[in-house]
């Protein structure tokens, strides 16, 4: 019988939570089966005693597991590994062996695609509002603080270097921190040769469309799904297999369903929240999928764009940190919690993947910005990104808290949603009795921009009548007249 | 008879010297036909009464059209325009027609690929000494300047917009900073529509590429080429056509002969300095070329990789001043005047092609990034850009001199080799009795690393035996001590 006491150890100082550490612990036994599905654990009296930490810590890191769908209560029973947890064995995925397939690329037409531009440049004055689908707040970007640096590092003689032909895969310090920063924050376990540097997730996402799926490979995505990935696979010349999505992310037996009749190369996923609907994949589905992925040999796409951005529970760890198997793609960036412009992200991946797509980023643009690039990099180390995050966090967590209450109170006839745990987005389901074309029209007869193009989300017609709606750009004086706005619409309909 | 007194139009105070506007004008009546093959040119002393200017400006002109081919003297019998050149006729070039073709990417494993990855952060120091194929001193990049005008740019309230998420195209004042600059440096006639920001030269070969030699398209390139460019070409699904290069650069007439038995959607030229022999492309083969294009309707990529850096005359505008038909895609960068790690870049072409460009561009990284873009936006507009150049052309010139000097005087025995007109290499052919893979493994021996790897130079192994000696990364006294220590090598053989 697996005994708590002699495998757990907390290191009290650490700058990980003491409940954080059991959490990580205790899915780690149980994604490697030491503690088996239906195991009934220790109570929180007994675990507190044997452990020698505070019972809150242990009732804090159940909790926490539980809203992860890691463990679950059973009224007068106690409480128990989830019973539904598949398991995953560690094997080695062959990524070359993928990337063999010979590759040619579909058609695919510029000048036919949707045009995609959005004028995201107007002000949020309270001139023209725009409730756009999810964007940070630049006006709270450390802009002067970036300049600081950036002009620091130009004045050192011993960063000139950092001027002429720098690595592909990035600037070496920024790697460096990264893996520390990365395994620290996400639980992971990778080292610098796991890393390459982007501009931000959009180049992770293209590099690994293009290095995957040429030659008409599929690729498995939610049946609502982030268009700009959609059309970065379709360009890349894949084929998109759509599966279902509910209340817990993508439907992974479905996943399953198609891998049974066809070969897949890979599979795309934003697991912490999905895009658009904000929902989060389960616990049980994130192990399904990992087996599925050994089972089939197909890569994940885990495009992890707001693992910095919850609000209630610590945030689920990515698909990267169970992957024992080499076969997740883990694409995230900084732009979100610095500025959509300063565009710099990381993909994580097995190392020969990761020199794939270094040698394909040096025909693109050869390689990143290296003094901002460096600047970041003093940033982690300094912990000046760690205290911006927590910040901004904190003042989207209260925009998101009025904005939803507002939404509640004010609107509830025509609209229903949920809180969303995490993000910078509401996915709101509009009444179906109207109409988001009469309604954004409307709406901007009292200036209010409602989201870019609802069309985006319903790619399918299936008439599901849900938009995003971004709350993290608006302070909370524009969150209240933007409401106000909306109230009006409703009321002269 | 075409009057040159009542069609030039001289203007004194014009940030253009009075004998390039006249070459300028001159060239434009060539190119339109007001002045035909074969016409007589008026005597330097009659043109200098005619247009009211010192005669020393005719001759200066005269000698500039001479050496760019335009014009040529027969002794005794006076000045004519060249005999050969061929005629070009505005006519629009259809590129969604050309883009239309159904896109479908060949085979290109970038496992079996060599290894491009070059090693540059080594310091020039005397420790080791890098013959590099012609990069620029990033040692004289003016670091500090754009670190203050960075940081300024952070500090301003105003510009906090730049900090979301901006236009496709790139940051509007860079864009409308650049029509008139390369209006004024290139002979170009573009507007903003014209202009995508690109990071770098190669970003702008990447999207050309990507939109014109899907599904096997042939591109002609030269016999000897820039490799990052035929890999780029292979990596896009394009096929490559060779044809030989001389003195005169390109094999035009090879060209044809290709355009006769095949369909050619695009010709690669880096016309100003041919890479690698640095050879300049002939006005009468620039024509023909133009012609030809219109003829087979195929486009032009102008990698004007070098344009910055000439030192006889003045520079030989691009094959995009003399495109009337929107067959020329124009592509250069900053990366070689300011630094090779702060990439910004441009493509010019018409306007149609460039929203393609943009929207490939989307879905690659988004965009640029937009402070570094509004610091060079800032450069041009105060001129500094300028002032930096000539600093480095002087700079680089003395280093060409000292550099073809010694070569010449010490190691003349083994070496054949032009003076460069511009760039930053010479070209240099080993006397085929030795063998580089000798010379450059002594060569490291004494601490000298000499061109990355000749190979390039020679993928089909033709045996040429020519390399890129790079002259422009080197201070003088680190070329003293490069050349002292290459005598070594051969001393010692």
């Amino acid at each position: 019988m697996f005994s708590f006491k002699s495998n757990i150890t907390l290191t009290r100082g650490s700058s990980r939570n003491l409940y954080l550490q059991l959490c990580d612990q205790v899915i780690s036994f149980i994604k490697s089966g030491k503690i088996p599905p239906s195991t009934k654990l220790p109570s929180s009296r007994k675990l507190s005693e044997d452990l020698h930490v505070h019972r809150k810590t242990i009732i804090a890191a159940y909790d926490e597991l539980i809203s992860q769908g890691w463990i679950e209560t059973i009224p007068s029973r106690g409480t128990f590994v989830t019973s539904s947890l598949p398991l995953v064995q560690p094997k080695k995925f062959n990524f070359s062996a993928l990337n063999n397939i010979a590759k040619e690329k579909s058609g695919f037409s510029f000048v036919t695609r949707p045009h995609l531009l959005r004028k995201l440049n107007a002000k949020n004055s309270l001139e023209t509002l725009i409730i756009d689908d999810g964007i940070p707040d630049h006006r709270l970007a450390p802009n002067e603080e970036i300049g600081r640096i950036y002009r620091n590092i130009t004045k050192k003689s011993y960063h000139k270097n950092l001027l002429t032909y720098g690595s592909i895969y990035g600037n070496t310090e920024l790697r460096n921190n990264l893996v520390s920063y990365l395994n620290e924050t996400r639980g992971l376990n990778v080292s610098m040769d796991n890393i390459l540097i982007t501009r931000g997730s959009q180049m992770g996402i293209y590099l690994a469309s293009q290095l995957l799926l040429t030659n008409k490979n599929r690729i498995i995505t939610g049946s609502t799904n982030y268009m700009t990935a959609d059309n970065t696979f379709t360009e890349a010349g894949g084929i998109i297999e759509q599966v279902p999505t509910d209340n817990d992310g993508l439907d992974t037996i479905a996943v399953e369903k198609i891998c049974k009749i066809k070969k897949i190369s890979a599979v795309y996923v934003t697991s912490h929240h999905h895009h658009p609907t904000t929902v989060t994949l389960s616990a049980k589905r994130r192990m399904h999928l990992l087996q599925l992925a050994q089972q089939y040999n197909f890569a994940i796409i885990e495009d992890d764009y707001d693992y910095d951005f919850h609000y209630s529970n610590s945030p689920i760890l990515p698909l990267a940190s169970n992957d024992t198997n080499g076969n997740v793609i883990y694409i995230g960036g900084f732009t979100k919690i610095i500025a959509p412009a300063l565009r710099i992200g990381y993909l994580i991946a097995p190392k020969d993947f990761v020199d794939e797509a270094a040698r394909l980023r040096r025909i693109i643009d050869r390689q990143g910005d290296t003094i901002l690039e460096q600047t970041l990099a003093q940033m982690i180390h300094t912990g000046d990104i760690q205290k911006h995050c927590n910040k901004v966090v904190k003042i989207y967590k209260a925009r998101r808290d009025l904005f939803c209450l507002l939404l509640k109170e004010k609107l509830d006839n025509y609209f229903d949603f949920e809180v969303p745990k995490g993000g910078m987005a509401v996915w709101v389901t509009l009444n179906k009795a109207y109409n988001w074309d009469i309604i954004c029209s409307k709406a901007k007869a009292v200036q209010l921009e409602v989201t870019p193009d609802w069309r985006r989300y319903d790619n399918d017609n299936s008439g599901h009548n849900g938009i995003r709606m971004g709350f993290a750009s608006l302070n909370e004086e524009e969150i209240h007249e933007a409401i106000n706005r909306l109230v009006t619409v409703f009321e002269k309909l």
